[in-house]
């Protein structure tokens, strides 16, 4: 059995998750601990709160995380809000998707699924005709998928379940902070992110945002737990109806994120601490620059991809700025170019799931990892292996590319 | 909207958790991120499962920890074993057994809870003389319940258990790494622990053990993921008995946690490097040191206690060693007292519960908190807040007793 210390290896993390994390959070994590009912603790709670409604661009009164990684988020509130037999839509583009019907299928949800090719998004009107049809309690899907590195534009969806009733729930664990997200503008009722992706910090929380349309679901649900509640509360439960999960009901986490202060489960500490730390660096930087420099690398990286004479998989019109999906060229096997990339040079890019297994590689530039000095490494190491593994390359022109598009950037 | 970094007060904390880091774990939780899937990474998840096996003293080959806070480990367990109807008898001496009945009710189970007086616990006859008459499939109970400070004799009840095939599974949630827990020996079928007790690692992980006869259960129900399954998989789900939770779903988890690594989760990075670096320490420690170690502070706490003229709450013979319950004096404002104690000393210990809100006082001395320093801090520090609320105390005699009680253990 090791009994050593744990030294972690020197990486350049060029993933769709988890990503590289600012310096500036990780020493916030190696703070102190402090109680969860502290008031110093219990005004970071609240702090992180508005840092989240501004990040999510939102004015829901409900905005806190989930201790749990992102699919802990989406089950939150789907379980919060799905009763047996509620009729769910899920238009689905990639892997996530199928996350998103597997989740609700356990909630107990009649589920709808409506599928398109992969690397290609939903025509809108598609997705509003299907709900006209089926008429659900519930849309739910995914914004940006990762696994095939699509965005689905939702505003005109947002707009018709509004009209028609109908709540949108999206999980936008791959976008948030690193491109729009317009959670009131989009009329999204409900939103999950996560914490490894564009936010920059270390996988384990996952911050959620939810309105009036939501919550009042969640109230009719809402049963105080044993041992807490008062003798008037435990009879007026509503036992039926209660939120089949104790750790993902919503009604008594926000009763813990109120200043009721109701206890529930002891609150992550280190990890509030860099969710907020890595919250105020966003807006610190600004929404719309870090939208900015997002779109920046992804040109670098894209014009490097293209110079080298690799090609692009999926619908460029609907590519997901954070996520590159490159075709793997044939007769090479991605797991060994992958393998000799991070053995060989400590870079670590992604392959895919189901049919893009062995297809592409995904190569992310999302939070902190979204610099110029990962996306050259990664062009330059790139090349190196794939001259190895006996791909005919235009040599040198990749990087040569990266480098000129940032030029051009900044003489501007 | 406050956009400054946020700066952690000093502090002492003495209650039942979340408790005191060691530097060292706190250090390693700002080590830089890696991939989930990083072969040093997985290296790590597998040296993560040897040392709990050890710490939990099992030979179990399932011991992982669940990303969320302690609860979250005893929902995944309860809910990946209980299936609508299972009976399962619940014993109760304090709130975390309300919390149990809580979440297997939300399993659908079909509890019967057995209940004894809060300071008591029960005599393992009578928990297994109501075995026999309800025959339940599970016995789900704490085995040190922090709301009242006490702890059930387990080894009779696991051996009865095993004898009239039920399963036996435990919240050791604030015993583990602070006294004698012995998974195996006690014939403890599934066992949940936390992070931010004995184990002196920041909230938001628990670890849990379990044997083959909760896998076999968990097998029968496994359903692989839609999105990753393959065809065959997947017409083969048995989609009637599915865990009803994704995220809890242990049959995925621990494919997770195999050598297939079948992808789930992100695997929360820091927090793991912080969950490896403390059950490192505590094998350096040594088990045994370790107990012995929180039965030393216990003792100078209570000695002062004692001799500052206070008394203590519940049944001495069954107390748990890592938690003191003080009576609050009577005429005392309890909540007042904790407030002056945090806000002038900066020492947090905490309230209680339900039927003991206002009543006691409890003080914690767990993992890296139960030190001489805190004790006497503490002890130093009460002393001065009773004194200001008015307390008749024999001022000067606490500290000095549990600076007698060092000195003994110390010139032996």
């Amino acid at each position: 059995m090791s009994l050593s210390p744990y030294n972690v290896p020197a990486r350049t993390i060029m993933t769709p998750g988890p990503v590289e994390v600012d310096p500036r959070v990780l020493r916030a994590m190696s703070s102190s601990i402090l109680g969860q009912f502290d008031p110093s603790f219990t005004s970071l709670m609240n702090d992180t709160m508005d840092l989240l409604r501004e990040v999510l661009q939102t004015k829901n009164h409900w905005a806190y995380p989930i201790d749990g990684t992102s699919r802990a988020g989406i089950e939150a509130v789907l379980c919060s809000v799905i009763e047996e037999g509620d009729r769910v839509l899920i238009p689905s583009f990639g892997r996530f998707g199928y996350l998103l019907m597997e989740i609700c299928e356990r909630c107990g949800a009649d589920v709808h699924f409506l599928s398109c090719e992969w690397g290609e998004v939903f025509d809108p009107e598609e997705i509003i005709k299907e709900m006209k049809r089926v008429r659900p309690k519930i849309v739910a899907m995914v914004h940006g998928d990762t696994s095939t590195g699509r965005m689905q534009p939702l505003k005109d969806v947002g707009y018709a379940c509004r009209e028609n009733d109908c709540l949108l729930i999206v999980d936008a664990v791959a976008t948030v902070a690193g491109t729009e997200v317009k959670t009131d503008e989009w009329n999204i009722d409900g939103l999950i992110t996560g914490t490894q992706k564009c936010l920059s910090v270390p996988s384990g929380m996952a911050p959620i945002t939810y309105n009036e349309r939501i919550e009042e679901i969640i109230l009719e649900r809402k049963a105080v737990e044993r041992g807490i509640a008062t003798e008037e509360q435990l009879l007026s439960r509503n036992v039926d109806r209660r939120i089949r999960s104790n750790y993902f009901d919503l009604s008594q986490l926000q009763d813990y994120w109120s200043p009721a202060r109701l206890n529930h489960h002891t609150e992550a500490t280190s990890m509030l601490y860099g969710l907020y730390e890595g919250l105020r660096l966003i807006i610190e930087e600004g929404l719309e620059e870090r939208y900015k420099r997002h779109r920046l690398h992804e040109r670098a990286l894209i014009s490097g991809i293209h110079a080298m004479g690799l090609s692009l998989f999926g619908n460029s019109s609907v590519k997901m700025p954070m996520v590159t999906c490159v075709s793997i060229p044939e007769g090479i096997d991605g797991d060994s170019v992958r393998g000799m990339l991070l053995q060989e040079f400590g870079i670590e890019i992604a392959s895919s799931f189901g049919p893009l297994q062995g297809k592409i590689w995904r190569i992310g530039t999302m939070g902190y990892s979204c610099q110029k000095r990962n996306v050259l490494l990664t062009l330059a190491s790139l090349e190196a292996v794939l001259l190895r593994h006996g791909v005919k390359l235009k040599t040198g022109d990749g990087v040569q590319a990266a480098m000129d598009t940032y030029q051009s950037v900044e003489q501007r």
